[in-house]
């Protein structure tokens, strides 16, 4: 069996993790911390997992976690991470990390949009952990940086095209819904039900930090600087996450060959569902899975494609992908302890 | 005192055309029609009127209409009034259709969308009912066609930079996103509680009928073909339409040049309120009003802006913008009726 | 015009009683106080008002106050407006107070629930701000303490039955669910969409504060000690209180006396709208209104009557209710203000 | 492995159960049916299973089901299973049936609540599928009549006080809230996201069936007629529900030996849990689970014990203990297939 520690595990991505790696049979969770929660069993703060989960919250320390786990995942705010990891992988530990500090590859960008890298040499060795993309980077690589939830609804579904030349990278726009949980659990104003139930708006307009993070993949696997237009949305629901992503035809493309092109790329890859025409993907079809739904439609008049993904933001969005990268990292089955099965509502 | 009809008052926008001309000082409801409940007080099918409204729902008669009202405002589903609204304007009555009959100005549009038009004359003396765009012809228009609730979200913040030559007419996007009153009080599957709760989705991408709508007024306003790409989104929520709206930049657009374009337009217009930077509309602060809330950023990088704009679809989208129209084609204050205060919650 | 003050306006009691207040044709709203948003324009805080709304919230000070209003509401938590209503009263100001202090008759039933009272003297001049019941303490009293939401909910039925001997005291049971916005806008976990969401939950079994009060009251008008069973629960909706309430039929207690006693008690009462048989209360057929909606069924093989009864937590029981309560202070229609429109959805 | 029919396959409690088998180690669905879906890929219908369940939807046929399954589930209307499931146990099959059909064993209860009964043989030797208080039965019985939501909610947290004479049988009430998912699938104006949305109301006070099952039952346990008043609700929520019950106190009764007494009756039963003191029951901890939490206050002042009691009206409530039962019915530990992990939010 795997040890599996999960650092900040009382946050929302926290208990999904937890939520996933207790019922995944390779693994056994023995650590889980919490600086607010230290002391507590973790089934008081989440009364659904009494009498299934007997873990109680510790306070971290890097010597007692390195004892007892033999890989870690930290679902913590950005910054703390890098403070904490390069001593957990002197210790001898794999990390798959849910938080920013190691998704990027150029710390400029980081340091553009959150604040100066301190674990640059680590960062150089860290894999992007998008599973159907860098599949092979994540099975060696000591940290993972986990994908942001938007990144992982937009990349999926336009790497293949950008890669296959079918969209004109000039023009790229993703549209994109979050339900509130992407928030988090720390109480806000802005996240409170009577804020956000019947509320549709959109929030860090052009400012978003996912959006130089999805640039820089977009860049790296068109091999050319691409820049895409974002706009995130809260909408009022708990889990999921639609994106709408509109893109320009080259000369050469057609409907067939889009379809062709998603098909291909993600043959064999469990999670990635491409729906058949007059199909569209929906929040609900994927809520609490690791799936990403995608369909499109083909606006030949106008010569746009129009993509729509759907994730749950907390599973593919989160710690669904962080488990399906550690599956790679351990050369398990990707779908160990993810296969649970959807449900209809 | 002007007498009021409301043909198909038990549907959504029929019950919120109720609620506000009850509320409107200059008006009566003198005879209030539902096929489904003729015989039924009003309040036996919506008691939150209960002690308020005494109406009793009516089979339709176009001579009983005629006889009671000096204006009629039709909530039916389309074919119906262009079937009706002929013989009630012979019999001297004006009209405000909620419908998409009267919304065409090129009959082969509405027919290459909907079904065969029959009543083409009439047709052309009618007005399409933006009221902020087209008050002059809806003043003295026997007909008003009363725009989509989509359009009505898409147009208000477009025409004036389109207008203006600010933005480039074959770079637009139009994402909506509508709360699933927009679906009306018909029992469907895809209505139930339980199927839109935790359920984000696009729908009719591609072939909904409000885009041949809008298509039509963009081309309109910049005097040659303007197509715009447009996908509609079902929110877990029961009013509001949010839009967020790309547009290529022109050469000459600034930022100031898009404030003062759009502050100019709407100069002295009560209903549309332009937000301050840093303020994003939100649905939730337009529920139950008249206003359509629009707000912008600019990436100058990509020379791109980003509007939003937000209504309340059964509103500012149906049944306010009616009464809007109704009280310029009586010569009353645009806001009679439609000045109640907003809710913070 | 009255001059009025509102200490506290940007919780959401206090941004009802502005939207309440704007909209009243008699007053003026002269000053509104915030201790956190001091400074702020009120429709920065609540967006939905701008354009309608332009006060500015500014810190409390007597003096301040005193010289610009007639009468105060104070929407605070309780504690502070017993030290700070003594000074305005001195003042010769007239006060509504929406938190507990002024609420009891017996000081040690207020202290047993809350702290000490440090304003008997003015706590024994003040009258129960339930309208329909204590309208002639109202009309004199120099300040009123506005009932708590659920103690609205729940009296407004039983008051005339057990005053009418047609139930029995010592069989009261009432289950009542509020919606999230009782809960106050201070950001807490509890609130969060993401908690409650999917959730129906008793909390505060046994100790709820409102009970007491409660109790006090059912005392008063039975001329004896009563007590009665109240389990509060939170229901995923922003707005709105349903209380269920189970009593004992006493041996005279007919179908027909209790609706007839409940349709005397509340002749002529605008606000009370007790249901014909087989309509039954829905929180939202009063959303946004004043109403208290009452409708029962009786069981008479078992001896029991089941009363229910449907208030917006924030209307009738709180700033509502508080408006209604000034009206009859000032000799003004009591319905004044609180006429708008209900809603159909 | 056991090979298992759904009959009716399409309806949401039908749903769960193709959910819940589905992912069951020990059966196999062979075949499901639905009138209205016949030749339907079930995933068709529910997307969310997309790549995961292949069956296709089939008319009913007795022989074709019999042939091909060695139990069967029916999740239809009441009456069409009294119809056919005489014709399924004749050809050896046995059979859990959702509907009320098979729950009454005084077939006049059922009658005077819904309507002749047609296989009143076959109802003799059913058993009534409450699975922690009628296993013995239900593990030889043809058919397993399961239980309403409503009772499964009421009746284990009562039983066990009930029969142990700590409360009184003349005094109580339940209180049960239902998510809208109780309604079905069947489209109905009242089950609209509009309509259940900010609403929440009881509904058949006095006259629904749930109610007569619960007395039998009651009274079977008791030993003597048992009549409890129960109101139904219905909360603004997709999935669960939520009883609060209200007992008199016998003389001897205390919060030690409440407590003791439901620890003890429900020892060893995993799906029961007996919340702590100071913990309270949510629908949300429950969700998608088959767990009944179960907590109490006891208000000693008045001599009456408050029960709280959580369930997912689709799982304990229906498919959930469906398959319980059949474990039960084929010797499999209770909670295969039924161990899935509950979810944070």
């Amino acid at each position: 069996m795997i040890r599996v520690g999960v650092i900040g595990a009382t946050g929302y991505a926290g208990a999904e993790l937890v939520r996933i790696l207790y019922g995944h049979v390779e693994v056994d969770i023995t650590v889980i911390t919490s600086r607010q929660y230290a002391g507590a069993p973790f089934d008081q703060i989440y009364p659904a997992f009494a009498g299934v989960v007997d873990l109680v919250c510790e306070e971290f320390s890097a010597d007692a976690v390195a004892d007892r786990a033999d890989v870690v995942f930290t679902a913590l705010p950005h910054k703390l991470p890098m403070e904490i990891i390069p001593g957990l992988v002197e210790r001898g530990l794999r990390v798959v990390d849910l938080s920013a500090d190691f998704r990027f590859r150029d710390p400029a960008l980081y340091e553009a949009a959150y604040q100066p890298h301190t674990a640059r040499d680590l960062l150089k060795q860290s894999a992007y952990g998008l599973s159907e993309v860098y599949a092979d980077a994540v099975r060696t690589a000591p940290v993972v940086g986990n994908p942001g939830c938007y990144p992982t609804s937009v990349l999926l579904p336009l790497i293949p095209l950008l890669k296959a030349g079918l969209i004109d990278p000039k023009t790229l726009v993703a549209d994109a819904k979050s339900g509130v949980s992407g928030a988090g659990r720390s109480p806000s104003v802005g996240s409170l039900f009577c804020e956000v139930a019947e509320s549709f708006k959109a929030y860090k307009v052009g400012v978003h930090r996912h959006n130089p993070e999805m640039n820089e993949v977009l860049s790296r696997e068109y091999g050319k600087p691409v820049r895409i237009t974002f706009v995130p949305h809260l909408a009022p629901m708990s889990r999921g996450m639609l994106s709408t992503l509109y893109a320009g035809l080259t000369r050469s493309a057609t409907p067939e060959k889009i379809r062709a092109c998603l098909t291909d790329y993600y043959r064999g890859r469990p999670f990635v569902r491409i729906h058949p025409e007059g199909r569209m993907p929906d929040t609900r079809f994927v809520r609490s899975t690791n799936y990403c739904d995608i369909g499109f439609t083909v606006n030949e008049a106008d010569r746009r494609v129009i993509l729509l993904s759907a994730i749950d933001n907390l599973v593919k969005g989160a710690a669904g992908q962080a488990v399906q990268n550690m599956n790679l990292m351990f050369d398990l089955d990707e779908t160990t302890g993810l296969d649970a099965m959807p449900a209809p509502l």
